[in-house]
């Protein structure tokens, strides 16, 4: 497999954390596209993913496969003798699918939106309202909140188990810093999640 | 199996198809939620759902599970033994998954967006930015020529198999009546699909 991302961006950091915790990194092969120049808006990119997203993999068979999470279940899908990080049982497949979906809507979607839409980052091929990106800022800030209520009496968001859920809010609440939010003082159940996962030798990839 | 929900709403809708098309539908006991009266927002729903959105399953065993997807993926992974609507083969599922994904964040958010920002319908409880939700309109009518152009050459969007897919599709063209996004009359793949899965019997529920 291959894998067309940008290493300093949130959601091929969220694909190669998955493929470290199943120990399958080794296996990919990495190709870098610069997003800010535009490498991602090539025919040739758009032919992979017309969503000009990144990352994208390409199957050995030359299927190509945009979206993270859709990567991501193809790699726990095809490699199950390697640990779960979506779940085993019906119950637990679907309580990470809740987490995963709260994570891209009110975490993820806000920090990119605000992001977008106040730093003008690429406002070479996007309209932008700063004043909808601050609101965003507003609902990050909420999540963070909930995030630290959440963890209050267990170490991950599932429990006692390390998922997929903990890799997405994890490579998020990082990604935040570059809207100036950060984990404040008074969220200590937050910051001990988060430095927990951030020795994980999967964090540093 | 309890799900509460708000009939008319576009989410829950999904929800149904997806039990439908499995043979579940008459296995759920459904409760109906006032959204525009707040009956959301109550501290009793709010402890099934902090997000504050319908539907909400509450499984046998009392766990309440929000999220559409994460509802259609329990019940898949729960019943093997209907037709699978995500997927078999692992680069099936990571396709329907690529799919769904797509739909979610170029179609449904749009038009959610477009529907929220300018009809002012949940202005009590959200700011409103009219000029974000007119251009998110704008995406909204690209993913329909998107999604013209990918069903030129196959019934369904994965090819011969319907999915979860066409039912998230479907439910969100259907939805997009209400920010007066309709087919338009050169889109004829597009209407072909759109009527070819309106006349299934779970188009109904």
């Amino acid at each position: 497999m291959k894998i067309y991302e940008t290493a300093t961006a949130p959601n091929p950091r969220r694909v190669r954390m998955f493929l470290a915790e199943k120990g399958l990194l080794d296996q990919v092969e990495f190709v870098q596209i610069d997003i800010a120049k535009g490498e991602n808006l090539t025919p040739e990119f758009v032919a992979m993913n017309p969503m000009k997203k990144v990352p994208v993999a390409v199957l050995d068979d030359g299927t190509a496969l945009a979206e993270t999470m859709a990567i991501c279940r193809y790699v726990e899908e095809s490699h199950p003798n390697t640990p779960a990080l979506l779940g085993d049982s019906a119950k637990e497949k679907a309580l990470i699918e809740q987490w995963l979906r709260w994570i891209d809507f009110y975490l993820m979607t806000p920090v990119g939106m605000c992001f977008q839409h106040t730093s003008g980052y690429f406002k070479d091929r996007m309209n932008c309202f700063p004043d909808y990106g601050q609101d965003c800022y507003g609902a990050a800030e909420k999540f963070f909140a909930f995030l630290n209520e959440q963890l209050a009496d267990k170490p991950y968001l599932l429990g006692d188990k390390f998922t997929a859920a903990d890799i997405n809010a994890f490579c998020t609440v990082s990604f935040a810093r570059v809207v100036k939010l950060r984990i404040d003082d008074d969220q200590p159940h937050l910051q001990a999640w988060f430095d927990r996962i951030n020795e994980r030798p999967s964090a540093k990839v």
